[in-house]
């Protein structure tokens, strides 16, 4: 089979063996938002046309889903479990492959009433079962980081933080990076001076404009404060989400060991997951459908 | 005497009778982000010109007086009071005036060290000593929200937020503000929703995904999402900032608004300052300087 992490920016495709290893891989900057209404059918035949007449089952998860992707499936309320998901996928005929699987989000409630939604994530984290065991806390760094309770191998309920949006637009286009060109994160002690100024006072709001204020005054040297302000954003993120430990965390490998970092620095033991779990989430979710060998 | 209150994107001139009264004033959007280096005497030429001949005094606070301004005048250490801050006013020569004055920036160290610095603020507080009386806690919100503690009249420390500066770039370079047009903050069942939001749990960047969700969910309107959105992070400044009340405003008259309405929700007593302090506060300037009649 093939199995697609299609998310906002980026485009990824495995081939898939009988016993769910990855026997190719193909990625793409063509997100969902660089794609036209209407285009997606070509963009997959583009990407993975050579592979189609060995692996024609595709199973697709992430933004691809969405309003603005190329079909919307409707979220699943958690608790999820494998089963639910899989029986919740939308299908898109197109001419190349026949039918295929777009895997839908899930959404829940806070304590306060307020939503919350993935898409994506929920493949990864059911990719990774085994190595996160029944129950987990889950740390899903990226532009939207998430935080999910697992038990028994359900999805009970997650949050959302945005914090690398959040980075993203503050160093691009405000002050807080007219005082560096390096956006790199990889200060490593100017990122754990962010980590601890995360747990002082008086709010992150507040913490931001020290981040140029220790720029102007010289305290934070300029190719630092990228790590300063990705520290302080991530520190607060991890002190507001306060995780019951240990957290386990999946996501790129950058990001990965800089979470590691932060969590070990706010004493909350975290371990990594190792792997791609998208692919083969999508393939426990083909297998509960039956459509693998 | 002529007053100038000339900051990152606003020039604001005003001509001054012998009693301090505004006789005429001029504003234009050359704030000092729009003057070349080199460029600042022309544009004050242009702008104040036809004053000159009758009122030659020239003093100017804001970030005229930083590093991207026409000179850097360095910041004064906290506690500062009126005399201190007329002493430590640098100067210019330019041709069309003699000699104009530049009224320094204030810095104080917050209780962890980190520094904090503002130019302009320090100004209007002087402007606004008679209505707010030798002891006070002032809010000035804006871009970069101050929370200033006065003591027998002189400035003791201040933090700052950045508040509307992060509102700003959220709503146009993130997802947030792509469900909706309205960038004015004008819907109060939103904005009182945003306050009260600010005080549950899991933190600002959690908070900040849920205008998404609740944008996409339909809970708050799209033209009601600017609003939640500044209700939110001025709810999360206020309760962070945790003023001793009571607390008065000086500020543009809707954004006073905006805040002695939070304020209140926040359970903190507000109250605004009307009047036009920046001028008021060069007049005090200069008369310490022995520059008035």
């Amino acid at each position: 089979m093939i199995a697609v992490d299609w998310g906002t920016s980026a485009f990824r495709a495995y081939r898939l063996g009988a016993d769910g290893r990855i026997l190719d891989r193909r990625s793409a900057a063509r997100g969902i938002l660089t794609v036209e209404a209407g285009g997606f059918a070509s963009v997959l035949a583009e990407e993975i046309g050579a592979w189609l007449d060995e692996e024609p089952g595709v199973f697709m998860s992430g933004m691809i889903g969405s309003r603005q992707g190329w079909k919307e499936v409707p979220y699943l309320a958690c608790p999820v479990d494998l089963e639910a998901i899989a029986r919740a996928c939308g299908t898109v005929d197109w001419d190349r492959g026949g039918r295929a699987f777009i895997v839908p989000g899930v959404t829940c409630r806070d304590p306060h009433g307020v939503p919350d939604v993935m898409r994506g994530e929920e493949t990864q984290i059911l990719g990774a079962i085994e190595e996160l065991g029944p129950d987990a806390v889950v740390c899903l760094p990226g532009t939207h980081s998430k935080y999910v309770r697992v038990r028994e191998r359900r999805i009970m309920d997650f949050t959302t933080h945005m914090t690398g949006e959040v980075f993203g637009v503050l160093w691009r286009h405000s002050i807080l990076g007219r005082l560096s060109d390096t956006e790199a994160v990889d200060d490593e002690p100017a990122f754990d001076a962010g980590v601890d100024r995360s747990a002082e006072g008086q709010g992150l709001l507040h913490h931001l404009f020290g981040v140029r204020t220790r720029g102007l005054f010289r305290e934070i040297p300029g190719p630092g404060l990228a790590s300063y302000l990705s520290g302080l954003l991530i520190g607060h993120e991890i002190r507001a989400a306060a995780p019951p430990a240990p957290v386990a965390v999946i996501g790129a490998a950058d990001l990965t060991r800089l979470y590691c970092r932060a969590f070990e620095r706010c004493g909350v033991p975290a371990r990594p997951i190792a792997g791609e779990p998208a692919p083969r989430g999508l393939w426990a979710i083909a297998r509960s459908l039956g459509a693998t060998p």
